[in-house]
C-alpha cells in the first residue's frame, strides 16, 4: 500500500467500540484520511510512505474534540474570577463585550483560543459567539477544524439586530462554507432565556432543512429553571420539547439542573449533552449527572466553555475533570473510568456534531486529526495502562505533535501555521486596554 | 546591603497577610534566607548581589507545601484506576504493598516523588508511609524539605511488627534528624480504624513532648464514621478528642464528613485540616467542606494524596480543583478565591506542619524556598491578575525555577540534584515487575 505519511506509536488508543489499546502500531495516512491501523512491524513490509515518523513513549490518539466554546472570550481570561455570577456578568463581562466586541476582536481572541487548543491536542471545537464569520476564517486559517454557531438572541448588539437579522446573517455564513473541508456551521440559539418562542420554531424548520445542528445552553442554573418556570410554566427543556427542537440535532450544553424523566427523554429522542464540569464549579451552577447520563444511553460530549469561566481550554485537564468529578457526583470510584472519559472527549464530541463518521476515533476511511503525547516525563512513569496516565496524570504540555486532514499543524509542540509571538503580543495589547477600562 | 543572589521578578505574590501582588520587585537571599522583598529599581541601588537572575514575565512566589502525600507510592500510579475502593485496596494496593515494599522500593518511588513535586515547584511535603528514614535520606539528598511520618498502625508489616515498634522505629528517626536544616519528623498514626486507644494515647503524650504533628487520616469516608460509631459508640473526630489528640498538633486529612459542631470544635481547638480534593473525587469519598472551614476559621491546607490515588503529585493542579470544587460544594462562585487556594497550598500548610515561621510566603527571615513560573505561554495571556492566571490557567510546565533555602534544585526545568534519566529507569523497571505481578 502506498501512503503519504506513516506513523509508528508505541501505543495507540483508537477509541473503538472496544476501545482497545494496540502497542506498537502504525496509521498510514493519504490524501488527508487515514488508510491503515496495524502493528508496526506489518507496517514496515507492507506500507510503502513518503515520510516516516517515529515516535518511541508515545501515545497516539484522536484528536480532542471541544465541545463547547466561546473562543474569543480569551481576551477575557481571569479579568474578573471570584465573584458572585451576576457581578461577574453585569459589572464585568456584559460591560467588556459591549465595549469592544468588533470583528477584531473577535479575531484576535480567536486566534489565541486556536494556538491554545491546537497545542492542547483539540483539534475541532464547537463555537458560540458574535462575528462567527471571522471565528470561521481565522480557524480555517489555521487549519483547525471547526463547528462555527450561527449565534442567535432576541436582542441587538453591534453585531445583529433582532433574531432573525441574527438568523439571516447566520444562514449566508452557512451558504459561504457549504463546502469547507474543515468548516462547518450550526445554529446556536443561546439560551431559552435569550431567544422566544417564534425563532426556536424558525430554526428547528431551517436546522431540518440544513440537517445541522442545534447548539444551545441549556440548564445550566437552577436559577434558570425557576425563571423559565415562572415565565412560561415549564422547565426549558420541556419548552424546547413543546417547540420540537429535542432530537437528534439538540448539542444541549450544560445540563446540572435534570429530573430522572428528563434524563430517559433524551436518551430517548436521541439528543446530545456537552458537560462543562470546570465552568459548572467555577461559576457555581450545580453538578452534571455524568455517570446517570451515560447509564441511560445518552452521548455525553465534553466542553471546555470560554476562558472566561474555566480559565483555559484545556480538554486533557476537562477530561480528568470530569472522570474525578464524575465519581465524587454519582458516589462510586468505578464510574466514568479513564476510558470513558476519552470517548467523551473524542467520539461523543464528533458524534454530538454529526461528525462521527469524518472523526472522534483512528479508523481506517476517517480523516487524519490525531495527536501524539510524550508519555516520558517522570509524572506518567511508570506506565501500567496509557489511558489511564493519559486522563488522570498527563499534562498538555505533553502534546508533541498534531495532525488535522493530514497536515502538521503542531511540529515538536510548536504551531506550523500560528506565530505565537504575534498571537500573544496582540493578545497583551487587548488586555491593556481592557484592563484599563475595566472596574 | 551584601546578598548572594538576588532575582529581579515581574510579579510577585508573597503571599503575605494583605495578599498583596507586587510588580517588578526583587528578592534578596543569603546564608539560604530571604534578607529583603523590595522594589526592583531600589534594589539595582541598595544590594551588592553576587549573582543577579533576571525574571521578566516571571512569577514568583513561595515554593507550594504539599500536606500529604504517601511519596513512595508514585511506583503504583495508574496500577489500577476506576475500581471500586475495597477491589482497589483488597486486590490491587494491599497485595501489592504486602509483596513488594522494602527499602529499595521506598527510596526509588520516593525519588520519582521528590524529582516530580520539586519540578512542579512544591518545596516541602508532609509524607506517610512505611520506611520513613529511606524517606528521609532520599528527600535531604535531593535538597527538598520533608516533614517525615513516624508511621504507627496496630498490624505488623515488613517494616515493624506492633504499634509500640512502630513508635520505637519513628522516635529513632526523629533522633537522627533533630538537627537536620530540611527534615522534620512527626507522628504518623494512619487512622482511627488502624490504631487502636493505647497507641494513640501514648503518641499525644509524646507529641506532646517532642513538640511535633499528628498526621492522621480522619473522617476521610462515611463508612469510616459509621465503623466507628458501631466499634467505639462514637465519631472518629470525638474519639480523638476524647483521647486528647484535637488540638494545634493535630493535622487532619480529608475531613469530608463534618457536622457543623465538629467545625466549631476544630476551629475552637486550632486543629488543621488537609484538603484532598483530587483524591477525594477520585475514590469518591465524599466533600469537604472547604469554604465553611475557612468561614469557621480552622487552617485549610492542600495535599495531594498518594499517586495511586490522585494520580499526580501536582500542588498547582490541586489549587485549582480546590478552588474550583469548593465553589461547587458551597453553590457559590465567590468562595475559595484565588488568593485563597494559594493560602491554602502555602502558608496554611506551613502553619498546619509547624512551619509557618519558616517558610510559606516571602518574608525576609524565612527561609528562602521560593518558585518562578514563566506565565508567557499563550494558555496564560492575557494578563490581568497574576494570581488567576496562577490558580486558573497555568500549568505546572512553567514553573521554571525553584530555590529551597537558597539552593537552585530546578534550574530552566530541570532538576540540578537528581537525573531523571536514572529516576524513570528504575520506576519503569519497578513498573514492569509489579504489573506482572498484579491481578
Amino acid at each position: 500500500m502506498q501512503a503519504e505519511l506513516l506513523i509508528h506509536a508505541q501505543w495507540v488508543l483508537p477509541v473503538d467500540p472496544e476501545d482497545r489499546q494496540l502497542d506498537d502500531h502504525a496509521v498510514a495516512i493519504a490524501d488527508g484520511r487515514i488508510r491503515a491501523l496495524m502493528p508496526s512491524q506489518e507496517a514496515r513490509r507492507s506500507i510503502q510512505a513518503q515520510r516516516v515518523i517515529e515516535l518511541p513513549g508515545h501515545l497516539l490518539i484522536p484528536g480532542l474534540v471541544n465541545a463547547h466554546t466561546h473562543a474569543a472570550m480569551t481576551l477575557m481570561r481571569g479579568l474578573a474570577d471570584d465573584l458572585p455570577l451576576m457581578t461577574w456578568l453585569h459589572q464585568h463581562i456584559w460591560p467588556t463585550e459591549k465595549r469592544w466586541i468588533d470583528p477584531s476582536f473577535v479575531g484576535d481572541g480567536t486566534r489565541l483560543a486556536v494556538l491554545e487548543m491546537l497545542r492542547g491536542g483539540v483539534t475541532c471545537y464547537n463555537d458560540m459567539y458574535f462575528y462567527p464569520e471571522v471565528t470561521a476564517q481565522v480557524t480555517a486559517e489555521a487549519g483547525m477544524r471547526g463547528v462555527i454557531g450561527m449565534i442567535v438572541v432576541d436582542f441587538p448588539t453591534g453585531y445583529a439586530d433582532t433574531a432573525d437579522d441574527y438568523i439571516a446573517k447566520g444562514l449566508a455564513l452557512h451558504d459561504r462554507y457549504r463546502e469547507h473541508p474543515l468548516i462547518r456551521v450550526a445554529f446556536a440559539p443561546h439560551s431559552p432565556y435569550a431567544v422566544s418562542d417564534a425563532p426556536f420554531e424558525r430554526i428547528r424548520v431551517l436546522a431540518d432543512e440544513l440537517e445541522v445542528p442545534i447548539h444551545v445552553h441549556l440548564h445550566e442554573t437552577h436559577d434558570e429553571v425557576v425563571q423559565s418556570l415562572r415565565d412560561h410554566g415549564e422547565r426549558p427543556l420541556g419548552r424546547l420539547d413543546r417547540l420540537g427542537l429535542v432530537g437528534p440535532a439538540l448539542v444541549s450544553i450544560h445540563m446540572t439542573q435534570l429530573e430522572d424523566p428528563e434524563i430517559e427523554r433524551l436518551a430517548q429522542a436521541g439528543a446530545h449533552v456537552v458537560h462543562c464540569p470546570e465552568s459548572n464549579l467555577k461559576l457555581a451552577s450545580g453538578f452534571c449527572p455524568v455517570a446517570k447520563l451515560l447509564d441511560a444511553g445518552v452521548n455525553v460530549g465534553l466542553g471546555t466553555d470560554g476562558a472566561a469561566s474555566n480559565n483555559d481550554l484545556n480538554l486533557l485537564g476537562e477530561m480528568r475533570t470530569a472522570a474525578l468529578l464524575g465519581k465524587g457526583v454519582a458516589g462510586s470510584a468505578a464510574v466514568v473510568p479513564a476510558a470513558a472519559a476519552l470517548r467523551m472527549a473524542t467520539i461523543n464530541g464528533a458524534r454530538a456534531l454529526g461528525l462521527e463518521g469524518e472523526i472522534g476515533s483512528l479508523e481506517p476511511g476517517k480523516s487524519a486529526d490525531l495527536v501524539a503525547l510524550d508519555l516520558g516525563d517522570s509524572h506518567t512513569q511508570p506506565i501500567y495502562h496509557p489511558v489511564s496516565q493519559l486522563v488522570y496524570a498527563a499534562g498538555r504540555h505533553q502534546v508533541r505533535q498534531v495532525w488535522v486532514q493530514g497536515q502538521h499543524v503542531i511540529r515538536d509542540g510548536v504551531s506550523t501555521r500560528l506565530d505565537p509571538t504575534e498571537v500573544i503580543a496582540s493578545a497583551r495589547t487587548w488586555g491593556e486596554r481592557i484592563g484599563a477600562a475595566d472596574g
